[in-house]
Parts: structure tokens; C-alpha cells; sequence
């Protein structure tokens, strides 16, 4: 990376150019303590242009059908005048060379959409890191004007918590069905779920979706009530034929005047900016105490003899 | 819990008896740290019995048969006179109420069988919280006197990472085709892999059979050759049918052979406890660090308004 102007950087924000915003995004996701250094400067200048977009989580099981109902999503917010910004988290970019979300081919349109902004996750790092990136590159499209921002994950699991813990609502997309396997998954992440739509039901009858809305209808009773006080709703359409998107863009109007009103939003930020602040410090310490593991470490003998529990303590108690 | 005694549960684990095996395991994971304490002071007497089983992780997508492949396998195991101990990490353990690997219905067979122990994963906490706690209930396994450990995963990227870094060979389940979100993942996993095993092979026919080894055979020409100096080797078979797990078998063995011979294997472990010293730092500062931070915070204001990294920076520059 060339010698970054921070200022030119935050000017092509501000004008909404994104040429200065993916490269914006492409500091932060850097390795190097310097970029960090320069991206938090960076964002620290756009900062209050910030936090005025809809944070909106989408997640749901591979094969539910995640990218064609965003891309169909995307168009259909665009045509409203709305600027859309897609980011993805995908815990297995750790991974050399794997990933999920990372296939250049998706969501070709959208791609294309000048009022639309699609980004994948930062690879590497553990999993708060990643989210501490895409929090980032959330803040930085914020201040490029954008005024929702889709974080989409691979819904198994543990990223739904951390994207959760960043986004003001949550929406599961399902189809019936699945394996047994991830059963358990889906209940945990219907929890945590504001919005459910189900997806392709262009693919099974009417008959067909009327059970299977009665049945999310019965699951959803024994869900305890979100703190915000919105009651789920459950949605039935197909990204593919752009069924039940305008529904459910009506739902997530719905929710936002409603959080907005009982004061639930203010509250939600103030917490997504706690975890934030929690995430960083774990993050900065992590970085601080390997940093130095590399210069100051045990023999081999203790290592291979000896009680890594023990010996971490022993460290831990020498250097901090 | 209980008052523990520690002595007790020790002797009880070499005797190789279930139920302080189990309650052991229970100390260890246990959020309190006074019984993580007792839980290492316990590892700390029976260290002398560590090390002696091979450690095998396995893993493949959902959907793939990783249980009816365990239970078969396990058996076969058994029946030679071995004893086998399964562990599983779930990372979706910290949703609350979900689980991929939780469902207390599977393997039933395995589980009764007096020379076999499977034991879910720890729920809550950071995977790397998880990881160490697989760790822990691997140790107390070995000085319960287990000759394999079998670590299964769930196949979807960031914890085939850590149960990489504490096993000694790695065993992939793959079926043909799949959903393409996958395929990324599949390619990840592979390269860690050592040993893969197409399931099902029962229900697709031979022609299909032999089409598929010749494409696997062909995609791992591609992938870079392991550190252990072992050529990766694929077996077909069923998990159901039973066909297949002899061959599975003598690879396993094959592989510990190659790797006993050549100092590959005495590497390998002491790379697993600089991973674990690594893991217990991170995870004792990080408990510390959150203590602390529930005590010594920022105003409800600064939150609001300033950029959470430098908070972060500050804090940590106070406070260690």
C-alpha cells in the first residue's frame, strides 16, 4: 500500500467516492499497527457522520438462499432512492484459501448498482477481530452517505452473536426443512431474531406454505420476548421472484419507527459501542501479550514437561 | 457442585473410572475459577498419564454422517480392544439453547459400550474459551487410560482450525457434491486434512464411486504437502454399510507409524503446548482484563461520543 493521505481519504468519503472508501476499508483491514493507527484516525474524523444508517444483520443456513434475496433486496431499496451497503462476515476466511462468502460471482447485479456498495469480510484473525473490521467498514460506509448496511453471515453460529452485537435488528431467512443437524442452530438464532422471512416458496405450494407458516407461527410462541419490546414477525416470499420483499422492507420501517419511538435504538447503540470498547481492549491486549510472547517464551523443556495452564499464569503474572 | 477432592477424582481416573472422569471433566469446565484452579491442579497430578492416545480430529459438513461414521468407527475401534473417548466442539454452544452437536439422540450405541466415552462440548464462552476446554477433557481422557481420542467438529471453519492445533491427524468426511456456499470451506479443510473418507458411497453406484475418487484424487495434486512429510490419502466407504473402516483403520495406523519414525510426531505435541500456553495467556488476560473493566469503565457520555478503539487504547494503557 502507497503512503496514505488520511485527509484525501476522509474528503472522498464525505463525497461518497468509492474508490476512497474501499481503499478506507482496506487500511483498517491491514495487519499493520500503523494502518490500524491511520484507519482509527480516519474514522475518528468521520465519526459524527456516523451511526445514521439502518444496521440490519441477515443471516440464515447455506442454502436458504442468502445472496439472491439480497441482491433482489438491494434492487429493490435502490429503486426506492435508498444507498445500500452489503458487508459479510465469514468466520471460515480463516482458512487459507476457504470461504464462504467470499466467491466473486454473487450478487453480480447488485454489484453493478451505483447505489449499491457490496463488500466481503476481512480474512484472517480471530473471530472479535473480524467483527471489530466489519464494525469498521460499517462506520466508514456510514460516512459515505450509505443509509442501510446489510452485515450478512453464514448463520452457523457463533458470528450471528458478534453481528448481533453490532446491528440494531436482526433478520433469519429459512426454508422449511434442512437437516436435523443444524436444528439446534436455527432455534438459538431464531432467539435472536426480529424479522423472519421465508425464502423460496416460489418452490413448494400453497398448501405447503400455509403449514409451514403456521408451524414458524407456533415455534415463535415459545421464544422469549425480545427487549425491545417488537413481537418477531414472520414473512413468506422468494428472493428469486421478489415476493414478499416490499413486506418485508414495510416490517423493517415498522421496527425502526418503533424502536425509535420506545427509545430501545438509543439503547441498542449505546451497547454496540460497549462491546465495541470491550472488543478493542481484547483485541489490543491479545496483540500486546503475543507481541511480546514472541520476544519473552519458555524453553522447550518447560513447554513439554510442564502445565501450559500453569506456565500462562506464571507469564501473565511476570509481564502484566 | 459439591465440595471437590481433588485426590479422589484423581484416583478415581486411574482407575479409569466414568464418573470421575465425568465430574472432572464438569470441574474443568465450570466458569467459576476457583474450580478451574482445582481442575489444573488435578491436570497437574495426572500429567505423568498424558500424551499416550492418538489424537484424531474429525470433521466434515453437516449432513455428511459424522455420527453413524463415529459410531461405526468407534465400535470397529473397540472391538480390537481399544478405548475410545469422543469429544465435539460445537461452536454454536453460545447461542443460547442452540447447538449443531448437543442432540443427546446420537450414538447411541457408542455410548453405552463399556470401552467407549463421548462427551459434548463445553457451552458458552469465546471458542478459544472452548478449544482449551477440549483440551482439558482430552488430558483427563488420556490418564483414563483412552487409546484414541476422536475430536469432532462441526465442518463449518474456525474451529477445524483449533482442533488442528491440538490433534495429531486430521480426518475429513466428505460426500459428493453439496451446496456450492461450501466449496470454499471444503478446499480449507482439505488442505489440513490427512486422511479423507468419501461416505455414503452405499447409495451412489460404482460408476459414480469411481468418478468421484478420480476427482479428489485430482484436486489434491493442487493443495501444498504437509509439514509431516505424509501424502494425504483418500478412502471410500460408509460409515452405515461399515465398508471402508478397516481400510480408514490401517491408514490411522500407518500414519502414526510414519510419524513416530520420523520425529514428526514429538514436533507436533510440543507445537500443541506452545498453542495451549499461547491460548491459556490470552484467555487468563482476557478474564482479567473483563474483571477489571466491570469495575473501571467509561461514562455513559464518552461511549456515546468517542471512538471506541481510542477508549480501548487508553484503558489499557491505565490499567496494564
Amino acid at each position: 500500500m502507497k503512503t496514505i493521505n488520511t485527509s484525501e481519504l476522509a474528503e472522498g468519503i464525505k463525497r461518497g467516492d468509492r474508490v476512497s472508501l474501499s481503499r478506507a476499508i482496506t487500511l483498517a483491514e491491514s495487519a499493520r499497527s500503523d494502518h490500524q493507527l491511520q484507519a482509527q484516525e480516519l474514522i475518528q474524523e468521520l465519526l459524527p457522520l456516523t451511526g445514521k444508517s439502518k444496521r440490519i444483520a441477515i443471516t440464515g443456513v447455506p442454502g436458504v438462499g442468502k445472496s439472491t434475496f439480497i441482491e433482489s433486496f438491494g434492487e429493490l431499496l435502490t429503486k426506492k432512492g435508498l444507498k445500500v451497503a452489503v458487508l459479510a462476515i465469514d468466520p471460515s476466511s480463516t482458512l487459507s484459501g476457504g470461504s464462504i462468502l467470499g466467491d466473486k460471482t454473487r450478487m453480480e447485479d447488485l454489484a453493478r448498482n451505483p447505489n449499491a456498495y457490496i463488500r466481503p469480510s476481512a480474512t484472517g484473525g480471530y473471530l472479535g477481530g473480524i467483527a471489530s473490521r466489519t464494525y469498521e467498514s460499517m462506520l466508514l460506509c456510514e460516512a459515505a452517505g450509505f443509509d442501510l448496511i446489510l452485515i450478512e453471515t453464514v448463520g452457523v453460529g457463533q458470528s450471528e452473536v458478534l453481528v448481533n452485537d453490532m446491528t440494531d435488528l436482526f433478520l433469519f431467512l429459512q426454508i422449511p426443512g434442512g437437516g436435523d443437524e443444524l436444528q439446534g442452530i436455527k432455534r438459538g438464532i431464531m432467539e435472536m431474531s426480529d424479522l423472519i422471512f421465508i425464502n423460496k416458496i416460489d418452490s413448494f405450494g400453497v398448501t405447503k406454505a400455509k403449514e409451514v407458516r403456521v408451524t414458524f407461527a407456533r415455534s415463535m410462541q415459545f421464544l422469549p420476548q425480545k427487549d425491545s419490546g417488537w413481537k418477531r414477525k414472520v414473512v413468506m416470499g422468494s428472493g428469486y421472484t421478489g415476493e414478499g420483499l416490499d413486506e418485508i422492507w414495510e416490517k423493517v420501517t415498522e421496527y425502526f419507527e418503533a424502536i425509535d419511538t420506545n427509545g430501545y435504538l438509543t439503547k441498542r447503540r449505546e451497547e454496540q459501542n460497549t462491546v465495541r470498547v470491550k472488543d478493542y481492549i481484547r483485541e489490543q491486549l491479545d496483540r500486546k501479550a503475543m507481541d511480546l510472547y514472541k520476544t519473552k517464551s519458555f524453553s522447550e523443556a518447560e513447554i513439554a514437561t510442564r502445565n501450559p495452564y500453569f506456565l500462562a499464569m506464571e507469564w501473565i503474572k511476570e509481564n502484566f
